[in-house]
């Protein structure tokens, strides 16, 4: 296992240590415990507050995305491990404006428990909560079943929108809705080029034999829809876009947003080769593609592999996408 | 060979395509040869202009450091190769404001005989440029030889300093003063875990075994100075550290910009590990970091590992890393 850490079981804690270090201006731990980070100058009076969090290892996912116009606070768990109830709760209280607070995180079981626990504590404390899961894994349920369907890269359209609404004044009801529509409109599939090694584990959290790739994989190594012999860029993202395309009904004269993201050690180079048939294929459909994302959003630690989320635009969503944001690990002006 | 490219032989002109379709609005291709880039409203009149170059494979160097408050303009080789020294004069025309160009660009061999010729062509149409090379690479070469020094991700700094001078309307002579000024006082070391593999070739660049890391490395794998048992992040961080902070002969009351920087493959958790410890060496010595920039700012495709670079700060210095620039890549606002 090469990996540039220290002790294994300190490692998160080292890291979020790092990330206060180098962004005191715009990060702060509201308490004693490091694991919970609210923007610098939360809570924001009278504004919605929205808490995400879950497992660590997907940087800039998710505590990459608290600050102006994002998220407002986040819970950290280990590796690939939810928060707790208490910690998502302590996030709740340190950015709680008065005006409600929305949880927007993944949908994953340990994260839903504990999100649904810290609800029930807040309630008790008379500050309101919604949730809004992040669902975009075309690959991980069909569309029937879309709320049963893993979060990954596409939940970052969701926090845009969101913390969009959330900064300009929206009521929580507002905000939820807004990020869920984002959510209904956003599909994502990833391809998997070779495993996550864990710290604490020190071993590869799944095999995947030499030349071959995994489609439709989740971003802790979740199995996908097809397992073959690794193909071209181009088929990779005739594959992922796709099934995407076909989910969110797109055609001719819809305005979408792309998302090309690295899962963490594919080159940014080989992202751009990606983009570049992405951007073919919604040309050939007839489908505008009016803001794009190229680089890590969301990653599995060292996990060579890429994903395409695709967002259908409308007037209003265009707009926040467009909306100033200001976070260590994503800025938009 | 694991990569999400098609044929090898298209990677780069594929990839520049890419660029191009995702960023219309920041770069342009000024002619046919999209191996030339520059800046969208290139050339600026009466603006010093500054032309980069290297070989492919770096992202985002060196076309990622194109845009306002930046880099004018660059010429793209292929992987690990210079650009031809007719695509360097390509990019000098076409950045031409009619205040002399700046070529300022990493120390190797190929680059700095393609960057001299194209200075040779420039002169002849009566454009006026100088040369400031990109030195930082402290493990390889002593200080006596500073000059023969490899560039590495420290030219960062030089192109963000130069940058700014150049759009506040500096001359040819100051923005080349600036950008040297910057080399000077920039320090790099990197360490490097596994090998890079060349699109065309399919086969690593070198061999590093199971649980050995190499100090010293450089962006295309050239030999460091120490090669042995991968070591504990903070063990990694002083040895990486440590020395750039003798070359450059900082003092308690210095001040300093630092920038870990991931080679490719490593997780950013863990270089906000080693910034953790970084900001401990600075604090332990009395030296102030006033700026930090942590992510990938020079790849090596990719290859796990990551360098730090520190930038010793003056007043000007400091106010021109904190001027606003934009690129695809990076922005200062």
């Amino acid at each position: 296992m090469k990996k540039i850490i220290n002790d294994p079981d300190r490692f998160v804690d080292e890291f979020i240590e790092g990330i206060l270090l180098a962004h005191p201006d715009k990060l702060k731990a509201p308490g004693d415990d490091n694991r919970i980070l609210v923007r610098a100058d939360a809570p924001v009076a009278g504004r919605v507050g929205i808490v995400t969090g879950g497992g660590s290892g997907h940087l800039p996912l998710f505590k990459g995305y608290v600050g102006t116009g994002l998220c407002s606070g986040v819970a950290i768990g280990n590796v690939f491990s939810s928060p707790s109830s208490e910690q998502v709760f302590e996030a709740t209280k340190a950015v709680n404006g008065g005006a409600g607070v929305l949880y927007l995180y993944g949908n994953y079981g340990g994260d839903v428990l504990n999100f649904d626990l810290a609800a029930d504590m807040a309630e008790l404390e008379d500050i309101e909560t919604k949730t809004v899961l992040g669902t975009d894994d075309v690959a991980s349920q069909p569309k029937e079943r879309k709320s049963d369907r893993r979060g990954v890269a596409g939940i970052f359209f969701a926090y845009k929108c969101a913390g969009a609404a959330a900064e300009r004044g929206d009521s929580l009801d507002e905000v939820a809705a807004i990020a869920q529509a984002a959510v209904d409109n956003t599909g994502t599939m990833g391809i998997g080029l070779s495993p996550t090694i864990l710290p604490a584990a020190g071993k590869p959290t799944f095999e995947l034999p030499d030349g071959e790739m995994e489609i439709g994989i989740g971003i802790h190594g979740e199995p996908g829809i097809h397992r073959g012999a690794l193909e071209s860029a181009d088929e990779i993202a005739d594959r992922l876009t796709g099934p995407i395309f076909e989910d969110l009904g797109l055609a001719s004269g819809d305005r979408v947003a792309v998302l090309v993201n690295g899962l963490g050690a594919t080159p940014l180079e080989e992202l751009y080769v990606l983009y570049r048939r992405v951007a073919q294929i919604a040309a050939d459909a007839g489908v505008t593609i009016e803001k794009n994302y190229v680089g890590e959003y969301a990653t599995s630690l060292e996990m060579a592999g890429a994903s395409i989320s695709v967002l259908k635009l409308d007037d209003e969503r265009l707009a926040l996408l467009n909306a100033p944001a200001d976070s260590p690990f994503f800025r938009e002006v």
